[in-house]
């Protein structure tokens, strides 16, 4: 039986010792951690190794494993961002609106860590290393509850990182509570967790849509909710259609599974019959497959790998080699087709008339909106963040991307000389 | 029966046309309301003494009454404030953290509405007016839930606002359901609407600790809690101590049914024997009553408004002209002190030390914290922000005063010459 009410209790302590730590010391404690990573690479491997060899005789794909649950080749870019993350600007601390109001009161306001961070996520196991570097980056404690397929992985990453901040021997700044792993896949766990609003400031979900409407309905902490995109390009009647092509390709094809990847291709009706077929033909080869509505299949008569969409298919998130296709007559079909299907994740035009890029900016309400450019680039560090510890799809805190200065929050500070309110 | 479903449904609709609206025709139809409510003066007091007369069967209080729900001598100050709001600057559209990214992308955030506020209040029915002043110049639709103690009011108001909407005649703009007002006090409602997070991009609670509670427990919506503030004043061995007695004497009684006035007082102990005496001799002819612990209670033999501190009185938000007091060994117990036991809302130190200052307002982890002023600054208008729609206490998307922008939330526009990502 784990006390989840005394886990939390932990943790705010440990964020209040947290919250003295300069930027030199946390920084050091990263490179700490990576050392240690580096250094006990055999054993997270073996742990690892457990989970991969639970996980086939439970019948799970090798491409589900390979991509998802293995570690042996992700290692060192872990590492890597662990290092990196050491390297970016510390935004705690940091003072910004600072003024002096017509009665002398001084007024600024002070970035300052959120407190304790509660992840919950899925699969991928360097998600712990990822969210402990960042939560500590930013003087925040976490509670972790990572997915059970990889609950051996999770483990001893966890616990690497935990003596880490115990062989770093300064408990009054880094405590090893700061980092606290649930170490049970039971499902109660969370469902108590996600009611300390006592204890934990926010709540990250990193999963499928059923853990973000999970944690919606059921938590008393502010949650940010994301990662589902149901992601649109809209190929105007004026885009140069031979540069829109590698565009649609790696929007569809650079990683399928993940959520900025492309589902739903838009076409000006004007140029449908000139280029949908070119579409068809150049992503076929890498193994996409086309759900088309009555107008689109109307320009692609026989080819293989198109066939007629299905109810529901303009809502769907793909995440595998599949692209639907749909004809509009004008930018606001577009437009009004992206609002009714759109998660409001990221969604683009390609065109070579600036009035319909403008417009379309202006009236699609997603997280990222793009303009001649992938989806794909819909991420923290594609976007100049440096990291990446989730991607909000809501519109409170945070919209798109979030990185450090998205896990802080601030103060006001307000000096006076005994002023009094009149 | 109300259908808040469709409520909600023809709110989305509406902040989507209201998204389209220009800062001037903002201003004018803001200015073209408080037009509508001077000219409706005499049916608003109607209105109005309808809910004062039934208050007054129900046996409310004349305190009551005149501070919350009689609208007669806050008329004016209503309007002023509908005019001074045309005035603010719109953060809407305005852009920030522009920049070209090595690859050549050009990237910028650009603020945009949040889409549609949930606001559930109690009590003061000039809330209505500054709510949905506030949110028709941020281009968010509002569904609004008020009190029923003052039912007549709000639906009265609420109806001159929606009257204005209608005879600007630019339903694509300015649709009548931008400003909706649930005209029921059943409790179901609220319940319903905290629901609502398909329609509902945020809920504001503005009421008592019970209210945010509920809101809490019950939303599967984004909550801006706060508006509960235990606050404190730290007295330190330094402060100067006939400027504090006015700062003091101004936290506690300038308004003192409001969330930023001061609950606790805490004295250093070099002081608390000189200090204390002069305190309660200063506050006690303005109707001040005192709990004092034990060591503070000693200082303060035979003073007829002082008694001996109860379990929970540091804990209790008093609204009221009482005053808790205690001595404290030094800086840590003080910080200790308001660590325990204050919601974070706004806290402060009346000090001559720099460095007690510069560490006060390093571990207090408040939403404001103030040196040497009266906590009672902690507000939009009194912190330079023109206006306030509330006073979070709780850390995602706002801390504090909360006013135009933090009725806004962000897109990024990302601009490419047909990028890829590598």
């Amino acid at each position: 039986m784990i006390d989840l009410t005394h886990m939390g209790r932990r943790a705010r302590l440990a964020s209040h010792k947290l919250a003295r730590a300069s930027t030199e010391q946390k920084n050091h404690a990263l490179s700490k951690i990576a050392d240690a990573l580096e250094a006990c690479a055999d054993s997270i491997l073996s742990a690892n190794r457990i989970d991969l060899d639970a996980a086939r005789a439970k019948g799970a794909s090798e491409t589900l494993i390979r991509d998802r649950f293995d570690l042996e080749n992700r290692m060192s870019g872990m590492i890597a961002d662990v290092r990196k993350v050491a390297e970016l600007p510390d935004p705690v601390g940091s003072v910004f609106d600072q003024r002096t109001l017509d009665n002398g009161l001084r007024v600024s306001r002070r970035r300052t860590p959120l407190g304790v961070l509660g992840v919950i996520y899925e699969a991928r196991p360097n998600v712990t290393v990822d969210v402990a570097t960042l939560a500590l980056k930013t003087s925040n404690a976490v509670l972790l509850r990572g997915g059970s397929e990889v609950f051996e992985s999770n483990r001893v990453l966890a616990n690497i990182i935990r003596d880490t901040l115990t062989e770093l021997d300064l408990p009054d700044i880094f405590p090893v509570d700061a980092v606290q792993y649930i170490e049970s896949t039971d499902r109660q766990y969370v469902e108590q967790m996600l009611r300390l609003h006592q204890y934990i400031d926010m709540i990250i979900p990193r999963g499928g849509a059923s853990l973000h409407a999970f944690c919606r309905e059921n938590s008393t902490i502010p949650v940010i909710t994301g990662g589902l995109g149901i992601c649109h390009l809209f190929v105007d009647g004026s885009a140069d259609l031979d540069a829109a092509l590698p565009v649609i390709f790696n929007a569809k094809t650079q990683r399928p599974a993940v959520c900025n990847s492309l589902d739903t291709l838009l076409v000006h009706e004007s140029v449908a019959a000139d280029f949908l077929p070119r579409v068809v033909e150049h992503l076929s080869p890498a193994g996409v497959s086309f759900r088309a509505e009555p107008r689109a299949l109307s320009h692609l008569a026989g080819a293989g790998s198109v066939q007629a969409a299905g109810d529901g298919d303009f809502d769907t998130e793909w995440m595998a080699l599949i692209l639907g296709l749909k004809v509009v007559n004008s930018l606001d079909e577009a437009t009004e087709h992206i609002r009714q299907h759109s998660t409001q994740h990221s969604d683009g035009i390609l065109t070579r008339t600036t009035e319909h890029a403008d417009r379309f900016v202006d009236e699609v309400d997603s997280a990222a909106v793009f303009v001649n450019a992938s989806t794909r680039f819909n991420d923290g560090s594609a976007l100049g963040l440096g990291a990446e510890i989730a991607v909000s799809t809501q519109k409170l805190h945070a919209r798109g991307p979030m990185a450090l200065e998205e896990l802080t929050t601030y103060k006001w500070v307000v000096i006076g000389d005994n002023h009094v309110r009149g």
